[in-house]
């Protein structure tokens, strides 16, 4: 029988759902040695926290969080609150040697990841964050072509994360629900928001980028605050791109927008190889397109692979061939990993260390944006 | 608060866990009238149920499906058994006013099915049949969009249904998970088992079938049976195909077969109507492609409608525009629509007078195809 | 150098234009015995077939067939006409010693068809009917791939022609241009006009069909004549629908019709054999799709096939990879074939004897839609 | 009737193939004031350019372009040779008040093509460059939808072209077929060869671009040249990316390889703009995929308009609606506009001062790769 894990969760949006789906899911259809248990969900406004409780079957509520913290009958807290908050409580989680699930981006800059690595690391507790797309079962795949050597040498990366869902110039920035719209609570807009999840798996299917040239755009430039009802600067990025090296010699291409009117999430990456090449996206998660050279010359071409067969990652434990999963699996499956390394005493990627990685990615690709010395034409 | 509503399931195959699945979730994502309780799970093979209800969570066990069917502390029974046992059960579970969830197709064949509805209608309990792609989505929105007229007269409706994991001549027939293979326990091959969702789909989108013309063959003549270890007559269809015409004068044309290599589980439907058409299948079955005549000539085109916006079916209750839900959803749908009925004291459709339409379908086409009067070339 | 090929031409409608481009550009891509030319061009209405002549160089006009037939200076003849006029104008041809070029379908029925073939046979004329779409390039490598036994033992053939050009009521009947929609010079309705190209590429694919069962549906019963100015019963079929088997074994599915509203001209056909499957459509008529059972399991996919290589049929003769061709290929490409035959002394198929067979099969599904016995439900 | 345009070719390769066609078809199809002549062709090579002349019935042949440059009789010169003898042959064509018609790209750099357009402008001669891309008809219609305002602002342009023709370490650089691969004779490496294809179509759609941010890269270092049997060092780019700004205030980013294995000439393209967004791309270059927002919510999609109908452009002088063109019309289209403007006495876009515009692009991209100065992570 598995072993219970008791969880904390801290926020109730979007991801606290997805997240505490993750736990409660993941004993059906996965063979475990623990078994989460919803304990505690905390959030500073005790109705809402106390709806999202009830809701999800949470076992208690709190208000403060560094009381969940500090509580004796948590083993692991969740931290599913904008980024401006995650170094302090990630800190504080480790002073009470509570292992983390944390939601990216793992920190607003670079300098407050490495604190939470340093914290997370002396104290010796698991921690994980949540890039949850490493875990589809497509880009698994793609992971373990890769790692096989099929793809050969890697010339090209390129991918792009695209939506279209602040184009209108009325949306506000700022509060509950868009506080993605504020650097103040966001730290970056798109860069940490969306390319973040790109360098993450990036970084994980082809290894470290070395050197990055940068774009950002913010088109719409003044927005109401909803904290204070005024016209205020926005000082996120709407729209960046990225070209880098990574380590292996491969060149890489990267984009991210909210701008791109008809695309509602489309995560999508490409690796070229000398080898094969392979393509994934987003809005139809359960499928690889994989190109072998070494196929009979006339009968090449890109293969779509329906990614819902026992042999395809993680697909053994749901349906059966051709029916396929959705967005929310991802985190079940980390989940289940995350509970199986915590089992063998072995670290979950993208662990805090590993996010480092992205957010170092994320401040050169800012940072080189804003320094930037074009040509003129 | 929702009021609890006790499930007798019985049966712990791919279906019970889909059912199962779908009681465990729905409350998480819908608010709803009552909410499922796993009270109990049944089947002959005592260690296999109780593994199943420990790992699912039910209750209770029963080993005989006649004591759970009586328990009181039962208020509906699901039925997950091959489709030889469902009359039996049905008629003693309305017998015992339980409400019943039944795996599809209803019966084995339009006479049991009749009993079985008189049964259920003469003790006035809830009844409901799994053909559960009607709530897959898109398809709820294909069924909106005919129902606002937006597609005008219909002049045709297609629909197939195609596998191939029978192709292997050395595949058995019996047992426990090829029973589908095996006409005393499954009725029929493919027209049961796949067709009969085709059908049901069709008559509710685009009303009654009147007449057909059919064709079936069974490719592999002998296999063994597991119950005998013999090589004996398979007598299923293999691969059925269909003509007919509907109350409204359109023409169908029906396919199944689980011998068409390379496609897992496609199911597709067209519906061709004098303003638009729409196109679905099930291997992608988060979009629905949609051809509009009144739009400006020279913009015409099939439109794929990725169906994961608040705005379109059940959508609302899930993630965040362009973030894809999968099979398993289907089931928690028809959950939440059996509850929200139960609570209006509506019916669920497809109810056993639905479903007995789709059997009527299918053993005039079963008749039709054995009495075949084909023209030589 | 090549020899001249004189051609007369029949007809200037939309099928005189595609022939013509074929004769006009097959030189300069194929390496051939033969060059055709332009001799003459033939058609009642002096004004228009001169405008014709003019516009694609012919030599000279004829306004009556006959003369052209008896021409000394003409080596081939063309048929461009509608096909109630094929079986008199080709036993002309015959009787003249003229080689033969006819638009598809061969004939009227099965009794003009065999009239047809005696002819040429006897007095040894080379002929040729314009199925063209045997020889788009991804067509012609599907029979390449079965004739190497790729696919292995064949299940499944099937095929549809949807068009909705015929939708709006007011659409009238008969005349130059719609001819089609007139039994008396058609013959028939989508069955001669569609179906027949999907039944001749069946019959090259996948052998002789053996029998069969049909529905065929009238949707506007009236339509002015153009003739009469009156409206006048319609006596085609706008849809037709047949199920077949194969002398292989295999099981036939075919569909065409003129209300599939969307679209334009969807002629698509798939193969599903024990080891691979492929699938085809005139939409995207450059590419072929192809499955392959051997794939190692996990990689299995339907592969999208660009044919655009040099290595793969007619494509050395034409850009470089990726460069697609279009539909009046074909048409060059039967001319090509046509020529080298000649040079060779071998026939070019389809000949009137082939497509005998699939007029044969035509009239067979015409006859038994109208001796429908079908099974109310 | 048309009156005659005498042509001189220049080149024999692919190009020369591709632009003669052009020329042979166009007055088959188009009603024009003109009709090309094929008057002489010329090359150093007096065997192979016989042969092409032979081949597709140019009337005469030279050996010395400037002795073609200087006859009566012909009125336009097309230049299909390498990049480096484009501005001296274009110099002395203005001289001898000859028309030009030059394969793409205009100039070895900006430089060159200053002297180019100076010597077209003062002569007044009519000019153009095959950028043909422009006249596939889905990318006119992707003009025709921006001009008439449809996209609204736009936001975002990408484009990309991706080869994988090179990967090969064994292919020599240098010599009839691969000067492409030789810095001495193409100026450039994919930026000529490809992205200033995609740069002329951007600049059309979208208005002058004002600043870049690039990066290239030779993935093979040295190759064997043809010319001296020797391992050379490899002076062209074999990939480059860059980032811009357009002068609308929209991002543009672009890459180009031969190092995409899987692609074979994959030029895509995508506009984002406030109320719509439009697609295409090389592969299936006769469809163009729209998005539009004023679409109903539920409803809205990414459309596959299939560009073959009458009322989308150029079609209407082909086939009949589903019936898809080629590559080779692109050319066919850019002679058909020349000659009506040569009529009308007005430029045929892209002229040289608009290929100009594309050359400057190229150059500052090469320049801004080469004084990279990137931040390391």
């Amino acid at each position: 029988m598995p072993k219970p894990l008791n969880i904390g969760m801290i926020g109730y949006g979007f991801m606290g759902r997805a997240h505490t789906n993750g736990y409660k899911r993941v004993n059906d259809f996965f063979d475990l040695p623990y078994r989460p248990v919803l304990k505690a969900a905390c959030a500073r406004d005790k109705d809402k926290i106390q709806a999202f409780a009830t809701n999800w079957g949470y076992e208690s509520i709190e208000t403060d969080w560094r009381k969940l913290v500090e509580r004796k009958d948590i083993d692991a807290i969740d931290i599913c609150v904008p980024n401006n908050l995650h170094k302090e409580i990630a800190i504080a989680c480790a002073a009470n040697k509570k292992m983390i699930l944390c939601e990216k981006p793992l920190a607003m800059n670079t300098a407050e990841g490495e604190e939470m690595c340093a914290a997370v690391e002396k104290a010796g507790v698991a921690n994980t964050v949540w890039y949850n797309y490493r875990r589809v079962p497509a880009v698994t795949m793609a992971k373990n072509l890769i790692d096989e050597g099929r793809l050969g040498k890697i010339f090209h990366y390129r991918a792009n994360f695209l939506q279209d869902w602040t184009i209108n110039a009325d949306l506000p920035q700022g509060g509950n629900a868009l506080w993605r719209l504020d650097a103040a609570a966001a730290g970056s807009g798109v860069t940490g928001d969306l390319l973040a999840h790109c360098i993450d798996t990036a970084i994980w299917l082809n290894g470290s980028i070395t050197d990055v040239s940068a774009m950002t755009e913010t088109f719409i430039k003044e927005r109401t605050h909803t904290a204070t009802g005024q016209k205020q600067k926005v000082t996120i990025d709407d729209a960046c791109s990225f070209m880098c090296h990574f380590g292996n010699g491969s060149l890489g291409l990267f984009e991210s927008t909210r701008y791109a009117r008809g695309h509602k999430a489309l995560y999508t990456l490409e690796v070229n190889g000398e080898k094969a090449s392979l393509k994934w996206d987003l809005h139809d998660l359960h499928r690889l397109q994989y190109f072998e050279y070494s196929d009979e010359g006339k009968m090449r071409g890109w293969k779509s692979i329906h990614v819902s067969d026992g042999d395809q990652p993680y697909m053994n434990k749901w349906w059966v061939p051709g029916l396929q999963i959705g967005y929310e699996h991802s985190f079940v499956h980390q989940v289940a990993d995350f509970l199986e390394s915590l089992g063998k005493g072995t670290p979950c990627g993208p662990t805090f260390r590993d996010a480092l990685e992205t957010q170092k990615v994320c401040d050169a690709v800012l940072s080189r944006a804003a320094s930037r010395s074009w040509k003129d034409v």
